[in-house]
């Protein structure tokens, strides 16, 4: 299928803080395709950081050994219970454009909603396994579906859906997704969109971390592929 | 120190072939920046992806844990000694921000030259520890210098030295960097104007895997920083 995978992440910290608790990494996957992991650690600050960036990494070194998402998913969360004996949790999504199989797998430990957008109609997706690190036996949910042009993925975390709550002005996800994807013409714009949906419903105050993660398959690959990848990372002044 | 860490990697595949055996890979630090870890695996094709997709997934393992670059370019090193028995090699470059050290950190352990401009001056680096894998007592190469805005680095896997090799028209590194850090604003284009200029050396027909990555500090960080990660990652038509 010729389609070219446009991926992009959008984050920012709660408001006074000077780091965020949520952890995006993107990896390659050996048999071919990318990954997204993210992670939102329980609580806020240097300690919800490290937890994140921990679970994450744990993910990561095993995609990259080529463990299925599933089994990464339920070995991050084993992990997590048998150091932290239930006492933390994390909220966990596995996004992966596997090329082994030519499906988009979606691997879901966070209770936060997403979005889903399939033959041009988006809808939320509230299925989930619940958080990690938490009960004994926790699995992921696990959605799969086929690679095609127009397909895309909306993931954030808790902080995006609860914005505006401060002022009693609930943020409503799907909608602002919706306006995005149909209007924002790549991933980049409608991370973006959605970001600043998010912020403006906190008063540019975000009450706590935001990511928003947005994967689109636009249609066309290329003859001689080049890939790209851009990071700004702006340092807090 | 108030700055924006811009970063880009760009990367094809050797004419004819279905994929690259350049890994590069961009991970956030548990101590606070961002890694990139690029490893050009021997040969061609598949066993070259393979091989640079373990290598690097062995540094980004030991990086989200929070071993030092130096420590984890030699332990990389050993593995695949261990592995291989000397008989496969890889170039592994790990370019990092460190905000720990307020430092940017280059290991080295590619032969393939590469651009640092500081105080506004482009210079070639050529020293290296020499490439992983074939002697007993490898070590990196390590560079370390204060962040500072107006700071670029650019790394390229070999297939972008040897570009215009077949046509007796060799392609200039330095200068090839010089006019692209000059004319373009961003690490993006920068990054695209190199990779250009090597396909262009090679005619459009690329005959060998090409990564370049480009790292530019800009001036002026954010008082709520979003952080901001795009990929665009085209098929095979």
């Amino acid at each position: 299928m010729a389609v070219t995978i446009e991926l992009a992440i959008q984050k920012t910290h709660r408001f006074g803080s000077r780091e965020s608790g949520d952890t995006a990494e993107v990896i390659e996957r050996p048999g071919g395709g990318i990954s997204v992991v993210l992670v939102d650690g329980q609580g806020h600050g240097a300690a919800a950081k490290l937890l994140s960036v921990q679970v994450a990494g744990r993910v990561v070194s095993l995609l990259n050994e080529g463990v299925r998402d599933g089994a990464a998913a339920r070995a991050a969360h084993d992990f997590l219970f048998a150091m932290r004996g239930g006492r933390v949790s994390a909220a966990l999504d596995i996004l992966s454009v596997d090329l082994a199989s030519s499906t988009l797998v979606i691997t879901r430990n966070s209770e936060v909603p997403m979005v889903l957008r399939r033959n041009g109609e988006p809808r939320l997706v509230v299925e989930s396994g619940g958080r990690i690190g938490i009960y004994r036996h926790t699995r992921p949910w696990v959605l799969e579906v086929g690679i095609e042009p127009g397909l895309a993925v909306v993931l954030v975390t808790d902080g995006v859906v609860a914005a505006g709550e401060r002022w009693s002005r609930r943020f409503d996800l799907l909608t602002a997704v919706e306006g995005a994807l149909a209007r924002a013409p790549d991933a980049e714009s409608t991370a973006e969109a959605v970001l600043h949906a998010a912020l403006e419903a906190d008063r540019g105050c975000p009450q706590d971390d935001m990511s928003v993660v947005v994967l689109r398959l636009r249609p066309g690959g290329a003859p001689q592929p080049v890939r790209r990848l851009r990071v700004d990372f702006p340092l807090p002044e």
